[in-house]
């Protein structure tokens, strides 16, 4: 399948005017054909008109339209076949069966919404009717639904070249709450951003919807990404990245004229607590387990568990002998990109550098783009007195912490910034233990989990993959799961507007058959 | 009743060593007795290391602990009893009759959110139970609720010292969500502020809560707010006021290291449309009804219609000449501060020098701090080419605007700023040219209302008192409503805990008989 060089702007596809950019295959570092043209400003200017005209269009859109467009880009996002993951394989570094597992992720996340739309519950519908009645005063008719709040900017993530990118959890969720999007591709992966936005634009034609609905804007440079978060019509910003690419979006969207809301993803190094019952009684196993979780799509996950926490003894011992006998045997892999693998080894060489950090194993050595897992110890003392040590390596490198105590897991746990997740390894008698430190893990993270690794984020309604800043721009969020959608949804209320004026969700029928809350109570 | 002089911090009273103050007679503009000392930074740190210390014991209050505290700061506020309104009268010059009003909608809001916390329905819970045989991966046990964002910091209202005040429903819905509140008095109705602040800690000793639960500051300058802004346990802020002193919060929250939420109600003119058949059919009776809701509690309302567009004709004539006619009776009314006044009297000033607007009527004449309404007109082409125009005027003051036709309302009204609410006056023959509004509309308001005014907000399930910004920080909320919990709330995430481990909420047997959303589904 030939990868065309040009942004998808609304309909056309439009060749850039800006610096030509080419992807770079991860594994060689070889630039790979085409070379992109980088969208213009003139290009972010045209797709947030084309966004803000196809706004009301879309946005009042049946359920069941909405519905048929995301399954639309589901189905045409498969197919794309194997091109697509061919050009995501080099592109991203990342293995055939991961790619297929990450585009079922995709195209279930898309479907995921699709329902969540047919159900109208994202709706939020109230219905408080008159009381003309009432003393002193009567009371008029109010309803209440959500509306979308405009067109959404779109970043992709370097390591969800699928299922956080142009077409994933972020985009999905926007046009299920009726948002338009421009989406910027991941200066990374502009080959697959392409293929997948070819896609979308397919669907977009098929199911008749205006053309502004979708567009994606190729670049290479940050400055296309600055202008779209300032652009008056975009409301509302999605991105997952780096805390200094989200931080700078933030202060670009907070100094606008109108200020608008920023969900950014960012940095997260997922506290691993080991309480002692659980150590004593399966220490090695939990080790092999977390070599598995650590090293997984070469530790390049934001829910990478990047730091432990357990007491000193024999079962910690245990839990550090089986992980790192089996880090050292596992396989250095490609990372996704020569810039992500060169501040990997940097991170590796600062730690291993630091007279406060003991090297405890590396993983096998590979080739020139490739991360080599590493498992580094230090004290609480040495940890708590180095706010280095508590920053994100991204990549397959974690920290252990050796506590003299359950007091000093918890006085590390309350110094750490905000948290994607938090692990917490424990049995029976380790529950007075964990019940005690609940209060200060849901203070911190968004997503609490028992005997298990952060590194599988699971698709659903009871998902939260946020958490307090930094992890997170906006700790009232999740990026992951069908909660994503109030993200980009404003509550608007009518107040004793004709029957005829109201739109159907709320008219007095309920000819759409929706729950609404009325006076209080849930009725369909 | 004596008026204490000492912020109330916790449990105690203490009398801050910062600047003194004292509490303006509206009516008179002579001081009242006691005089007040400002709050210092050190008592600003002691409420919020209070508040901070109370979070987790008040995050877990049951439900009905919660709602039984709510109920008693109703009680506590009743049983202030008259010394409230008289002093309140004197500091606000506002009528016994709407304080006494006031105190009621107080009350209510407080007792309605008692209710919410009853319901449980606000906790969002969500099950998706385990599925461990699904392939290719088993589904782990995910269960979320929302839970508390933190301490909150509320900004007491001039314009409703009690609805919108110390425990008003910033507070109450603060207190719903499980947030302790640190509450800065606005200076200027301090004594207000102290007597319900008195009210609120006692119910927070009568009901065995935490201290820190809830401390009030009083302060003469914006020092101690700026501050409470900046203070890192503070996790979210309400004010309702102007928007310089909004967006100063909103700066102050963005630059922290942890940025946080501020939910700013700030400004609005609130426009009103005439539709040609209902202008032509009763022009007269909607000025009339126009003059009666401009000049309610002397114009002092962010919901006040500032703004009012038509189309020229018999029936606008019709309504201004009533319009003209009703507000030429009406008396002026003691403003909320001399500095209120003093805006007021500059802003109509203004509008009456600008050559491109004409005064078409003032209210009678009044005494020294005494705001006498002003209706102006101007022309859509004057209106389009002088943004000041469209400036908010706090007080009794609304500007005609004389529109050719009804392309031309529309665009006035896409260049407004995000505004609380919009009027729409029509008959049936209107609503061809109403649907064509509705969108526009949507767009730029929270609160979209026919053949009314919007200075009545009903407290309810399906109201929206937000809007987007400026007439809000924060478009995706309300301030007024069951809703405005929301603004306090974040989601987290359980994945795999024993049973033992998870809150009730969230246990197997759902014990506590809450809502869920299971597997998708709402089940009880």
């Amino acid at each position: 399948m030939n990868i065309g060089n040009a942004s998808l702007i609304g309909g056309a596809q439009v060749r850039g005017e800006g610096k030509t950019f080419r992807a770079v295959e991860a594994a060689t570092g070889n630039g790979l054909e085409p070379a992109f043209a980088s969208a213009t400003p003139g290009d972010v200017e045209r797709a947030c008109a084309l966004a803000d005209a196809a706004f009301d269009t879309y946005r009042e859109t049946s359920l069941e339209d909405r519905a048929a467009f995301l399954e639309a880009i589901a189905r045409n996002l498969l197919d794309l076949g194997d091109d697509l993951i061919v050009r995501c394989m080099a592109e991203s570094g990342l293995p055939r069966a991961r790619l297929e597992g990450e585009r079922g992720r995709t195209v279930g996340q898309l479907r995921m919404f699709a329902e969540v739309v047919r159900s109208g519950a994202f709706l939020g519908l109230r219905v408080d009717p008159a009381q003309p009645g009432r003393k002193p005063l009567p009371r008029p008719d109010l309803r209440l639904r959500r509306i979308a709040v405009g067109p959404v900017a779109v970043f992709g993530a370097s390591n969800f070249p699928l299922a956080f990118s142009v077409a994933g959890g972020d985009t999905a969720s926007a046009f299920a709450a009726g948002c338009p999007v421009v989406a910027k591709a991941h200066s990374a992966h502009p080959g697959t951003a392409w293929l997948v936005g070819t896609a979308v634009q397919k669907a977009v034609q098929e199911c008749g919807l205006p053309e502004g609905t979708f567009s994606l804007l190729l670049a290479s440079n940050r400055d296309v990404g600055q202008r779209l978060v300032a652009d008056p019509r975009i409301a509302a910003v999605a991105f997952t990245g780096s805390r200094a690419g989200g931080t700078a979006l933030m202060h670009t969207a907070a100094s606008r004229p109108v200020p608008i809301p920023v969900y950014a993803e960012m940095s997260s190094i997922n506290p691993v607590v080991l309480l002692p019952a659980a150590l004593e009684a399966r220490g090695s196993d939990i080790g092999r387990a977390f070599a598995g979780s650590l090293t997984l799509g070469s530790g390049q996950f934001c829910t990478n568990p990047g730091l432990i926490l357990a007491v000193e003894g024999p079962g910690l011992d245990g839990f550090l002998d089986a992980a790192s006998a089996a880090l050292a045997e596992i396989q250095a892999a490609t990372m996704l990109t020569p810039g992500i693998h060169k501040a990997y080894c940097a991170g590796v060489a600062a730690l291993g550098a630091n007279p406060a950090v003991t090297t405890l194993a590396r993983g096998l050595a590979g080739g020139t783009h490739q991360g080599q897992a590493a498992l580094f110890s230090t004290t609480a003392e040495a940890f708590l007195s180095d706010h280095t040590l508590a920053e994100e390596v991204f990549g397959a490198a974690s920290l252990v912490v050796r506590c003299p105590d359950l007091a000093t897991i918890r006085a590390v746990l309350e110094r750490l910034e905000g948290q994607l997740t938090a692990a917490v390894h424990l049995d029976e008698a380790d529950h007075d233990a964990a019940r005690a430190l609940m209060p200060v893990l849901e203070r911190r993270v968004g997503r609490i989990l028992v005997n298990g690794f952060g590194t599988g984020v699971e698709v659903g309604h009871a998902m939260v993959h946020g958490g307090p800043y930094p992890a997170t721009s906006d700790g009232r969020t999740t990026s992951v799961g069908s909660l994503a959608i109030d993200r980009f949804l404003r509550p608007v209320s009518y107040q004793d507007l004709p029957d005829a004026l109201l739109p159907d969700a709320l008219s007095a029928a309920n000819p759409l058959g929706l729950l609404r809350l009325e006076d209080g109570r849930l009725t369909a």
